[in-house]
């Protein structure tokens, strides 16, 4: 019947363009789950999720699909639809590397330490705790092994393989390995330095209302396009929705407006990403976020490239000056210092711009470790507590509740996700680098509230580009080189040490 | 493999679970549509809940589903599975009737022509609306005559059944005749009484944060369970979510109250009876609402039966000058007024209690005629102005738009519909006949904020019933009698004349 000379390959769009509109209402469900849901819509919503989740993975795993994957490999395509396909391989071989029993433990194991892990952090329960991790562990390991044997390569790198495709151990190993030369010495110079920095704490309360308007402005300035967005409230902030409609959230506290307000400079980053996407294949795998990392590097631009950025706090200023009323705390050196202050602590989602990639250094230690079967969950608390004294100087010890037990990843069966923090945090130092090249006067122009060389280029180079090209090219294509952690060091010394 | 005695059974409650947790993600997707979203995501919206029409209609029809429902016939049920059984053939039997060709056609002739309508009915412009309305009547006058066939019964009679299964045109032809005896005097004799009484206007504006405040406070007095619902704001309020977390939503405007206030009091009718469907039967059927007229009488006994109850409305009194400061528009006797003022005009949303019935009769007639072939497009503005008249005393030549454009639904091919609001008005009258039958000081129980007696009989005889009887059985084994239109007449009699 067809007349086109692709026909494979035009199912398998029209298979994932099915599968990105029931998505959409996985999304938007998902988002109303944290942003409107009443208690008692619980338990009927997590069963028409998982309904959902069945559904898609039934229509992902379709042995049609591997039959179509291989007939379009030798159709007539173009680059696009190329790279369109590789994206779909990828996908499908994962999404077929595990078998439907271990997917439905690993949901289970899941489920229940998660779960446990809410009222045993609190109680500093780590016994309790580490039996259920046990299990999970467990489980983590047996997929680790099937992705790894799918794709040739280590069990640990196969699980950040889902997060940030084509990473390899080595690469980490290497840019972790540099970071930790210089990173605790680092650390000292700067809290050393700004102890002789005077410093005004703001003074509240803030009242919600005007605190959700100034968000609200800021990310107008931040260029978020409100007719396909909104902003709201829930628990733990996300950035969530479709591109098309892209729903962030944020929480506010009336003692304190930095938090929500960096937040949502934050998700910002993250909500233009996705907004950004290109319009004409959605719906397509090319068209998806390249990865976690680059994901991170957008929401890292945002908040700390441009939020904490001397002319940016001084366009900020006045605006929550309006917001709040005057006082000196707001003034725009103040607030600099305060959004730029250096404090080790034992909270890695608490932490600075400079502490933050100690807790991932440690972290991805351990759990690579833990992955590989090297260590078991025992040992990891005198792990945690040596390494928390190398890096920050900071003792842990019989503190398992902001040590070890401090994250959701975890207990949620999310290995190998934390490295995409800190590589994020290196790639926006690297685009910043190279957005400076390319703009001498950057600096003045963001003090002068032109921010459009910074969105035209991540526009063009990172936005736009979605998955079209694997990270290793899309890094090389938006900057001229791999992936750099000098350009990270030689911000933080700029910004913190100049 | 299975040990159950009834299989086919079994793997029909299962479907239809399934179907349920899906409806579920369309229902939550569809209140977003309306009550979150930014323009710019109808488009990716409207494609997503396209796709889960599609995915549910395959369901529905799946012929395996036909299969089952012939083997669980004779499978040993209870009364409980028998229901349910007949509850899924009947839909099953709906479902199957229309070939998905005309389904298609169906769909592309109603989004024209309620597209077009929302820019011809400003303009007035008749003859563009009926040559699209033609194409619309044409596609239903093939939908009756498939679903007639298929059920036995004459065209128009089985459009009305999609919504109140079971109703035969013999008995609205009865009620409806009784009504048209006596609803134009009563008319003429409430608005002649009413000229003399006093009436003050509230003065605004009133603030819409308090309205908002204002019609929370009521929906608690109503037992709405704000844990399994929420109320927001649409352009047009509707009751929607799932039965689990009711979704319902008002409008507001700072010059007048009274409108939000009364139809959040209607739409927590919808709410109640959704919230207190059988829990344990949720995704079958027979826990489905009974109808569309019984649920419209849920929805009129919350706002006309007690919402406009001299006791109902001296408990709202204080609530209102609460919100708004105390002026004398607000005391109750001037209230109760103002609720009751009878004003025949030319639009059906805005009548009066009285009133209303009136814009029933009138559309009945004209839209039963039409589905069966008797008139054409051509002849409905004649007969409106001629209808109008003799009901209402209202002169409506040339102004089609106030006149038979007013409407949603024709446009939207929903031709049948409109019975079920009268139909609810004197169920609703009947209800309360039977409360007051079983509790002789309703008036004073609810003067004295004691709303149990109704919510309680409710509860038993309606809510909870669910689709376990037929209409005609759920009504008289509720109130003794089949569906009885001389309790409306007493009850406006009562109202407005005694």
């Amino acid at each position: 019947m067809s007349s086109t000379a692709t026909p494979a390959y035009d199912e398998l769009a029209a298979t994932y363009r099915r599968i990105h509109h029931l998505e959409h209402l996985q999304s938007i469900a998902s988002w109303d789950q944290a942003a409107n849901m009443p208690a008692k819509g619980n338990e009927a919503r997590a069963a028409a999720l998982a309904e959902m989740c069945t559904l898609l993975h039934r229509l992902r795993t379709d042995p049609a699909l591997g039959r179509h994957l291989a007939a379009a490999h030798v159709e007539p395509l173009g680059d696009l639809e190329h790279a369109n396909l590789r994206e779909m391989r990828r996908l499908w071989q994962t999404d077929t590397a595990l078998p439907e029993g271990l997917v439905q433990r690993r949901s289970l194991s899941t489920s229940r330490c998660e779960h446990a892990w809410r009222r045993q952090r609190p109680a500093n329960d780590w016994a309790g705790f580490a039996a259920n991790l046990q299990e999970v562990v467990a489980v983590v390991r047996e997929e680790a092994t099937l992705l790894a044997e799918r794709q040739g390569c280590s069990r640990y790198e196969a699980l950040m393989g889902q997060y940030e495709p084509g990473l390899s151990t080595a690469t980490v190993d290497r840019v972790f390995g540099e970071l930790r030369q210089w990173l605790p010495g680092l650390i000292r110079q700067v809290v050393e330095r700004q102890r002789q920095q005077p410093l005004i704490e703001p003074a509240g309360p803030f009242p919600v209302a005007a605190q959700r308007e100034l968000c609200k402005r800021v990310m107008h300035l931040l260029g978020f396009d409100f007719e396909a967005g909104r902003l709201d409230v829930s628990a733990h902030p996300f950035c969530g929705g479709v591109p098309e409609d892209v729903r962030m959230t944020t929480r506010f506290s009336e003692h304190e407006f930095l938090g929500a307000l960096l937040g949502t400079v934050h998700e910002t980053g993250h909500g233009r990403y996705e907004q950004n996407r290109p319009r004409e294949l959605l719906g397509q795998p090319v068209s998806l976020a390249r990865s976690m990392a680059i994901h991170e590097s957008q929401s890292l631009c945002f908040e700390m490239q441009l939020g904490c950025h001397p002319g940016f706090v001084a366009l900020l200023a006045p605006m929550i000056s309006e917001a709040f009323g005057a006082q000196p705390a707001l003034a725009p050196a103040n607030l600099q210092r305060l959004l730029t202050r250096v404090k080790p602590g034992l909270i890695r989602v608490d932490a600075d711009e400079v502490s933050y990639a100690a807790h991932i250094l440690l972290r991805y230690q351990i759990e690579k470790a833990l992955v590989e079967g090297e260590i078991q969950i025992a040992d990891i608390p005198a792990l945690w507590d040596e390494q928390m004294q190398a890096l920050l100087g900071v003792d842990t010890r019989g503190n398992f509740k902001d040590g070890p037990m401090q994250d959701v990843h975890w207990p949620s069966g999310l290995f190998g996700y934390f490295p995409c923090y800190s590589l994020g945090a290196m790639y926006a130092a690297q685009w910043f680098a190279t957005i400076r090249r390319a703009t001498p006067d950057l600096d003045t122009r963001i003090a002068a509230g032109d921010l459009q060389p910074v969105f035209g280029w991540l526009h063009d180079h990172i936005w736009t580009q979605a998955s079209r090209w694997p990270t290793d090219e899309l890094v090389h294509r938006a900057s001229g080189e791999p992936l750099n952690p000098a350009h990270l060091r030689t911000h933080l010394e700029a910004r913190y040490l100049g």
